[in-house]
């Protein structure tokens, strides 16, 4: 690739993605596909991420038995009610083990990289998973909209239930759980403030 | 808002925010203006974070007298010349003390949160930061390419120095450096290799 002048993004698509784009509320009773979470994913695995170790793990819960399973370890209330609406839960995890994945993603540096992450205690190494993971979270809640579909993050969660029932015997750590589908009646709560530009933003 | 169709991203912006978007590593001589930055914080700041929290600040470093400032901190070798040839060095900072924003971005539970925050230790508060922060750094990337412009992040760097250099006696605490600007020659190195689909994504 030689491209050096670049795009830009049109209105159309800023407001898709960022000036009019909002959590989901409430879904519509139309379903998302396999194909467009398929799609999802093409378009997030490409985040930059630290070293290239693309450390983001997804489960996909869309059938009623996983929903079963998935939804006694979501936040009673509002968090569970939202899960159980939603055509789809995504369940973001970070690879605690994601230096294994070198030999695949960075193949000339593997070795070390191996290596020294391997050599590192697993507290050391796993915020180091969760960050790239979140870099790359940011990444997912567009690709997302990018299918017309809308997202629903939410913290409300047991992370320790989720793991022992999903990803017991793996290195995958639940850090999110997004709900996803087509937006239903009132789905959008009143956009709430923005910190303050001078608060945010600085010079130098 | 009443929007319940959404609109799907086209082919041309997928490839500009993703499949054909890359890390930049070098930059050509052709300045960004402050009018560009102040719009990649206008899309930034839509973000979703925990409880609205937007913990996200970014010092965006332009005058040479800011660069001289900055690039000490800066590893030596490749990422210092990268961040010297930049026309802007964004630092990418988390809010340590994000929960007194509360009453600007959550007025009506602001009380309880600042309150339940607050109470936290430092070192329980930082890395629910940090975790949003990069959240929102993940649609920072898209907000720069957004504007026709590439980014460069980088991790190897001295946040104790930069903290001490631009941040001292504020709750700013940094976590990532990006280099922004136009595409140089060879900008791009090739693409890496994806993990593969198989060992990222599960279903239930």
């Amino acid at each position: 690739m030689t491209l050096t002048a670049l795009e830009t993004l049109d209105d159309t698509a800023r407001a898709l993605l960022f000036t009019e784009a909002r959590t989901a509320n409430s879904f519509a009773d139309r379903p998302v596909t396999d194909d467009e979470l398929h799609g999802i994913w093409e378009l997030t695995r490409f985040a930059p991420t630290m070293a290239n170790s693309q450390p983001l793990r997804v489960l996909f819960v869309r059938t009623d038995e996983g929903k079963a399973r998935l939804l006694p370890h979501i936040a009673e209330g509002s968090n569970r009610n939202k899960a159980q609406a939603a055509p789809v839960v995504a369940v973001l995890a970070y690879d605690a083990d994601f230096h294994e994945q070198f030999r695949v993603t960075f193949p000339d540096r593997a070795e070390m990289f191996v290596k020294s992450f391997g050599a590192m205690p697993a507290e050391a190494r796993e915020p180091i998973s969760k960050y790239s993971a979140a870099l790359a979270t940011g990444q997912f809640f567009l690709a997302v909209r990018a299918h017309g579909l809308a997202a629903g993050p939410m913290a409300g969660f047991d992370t320790a239930g989720i793991d022992a029932e999903f990803f017991a015997g793996t290195p995958w750590k639940s850090h999110l759980v997004v709900n996803i589908g087509h937006p239903g009646t009132d789905a959008w709560f009143p956009r709430l403030p923005r910190v303050d530009v001078a608060d945010a933003v600085r010079w130098a």
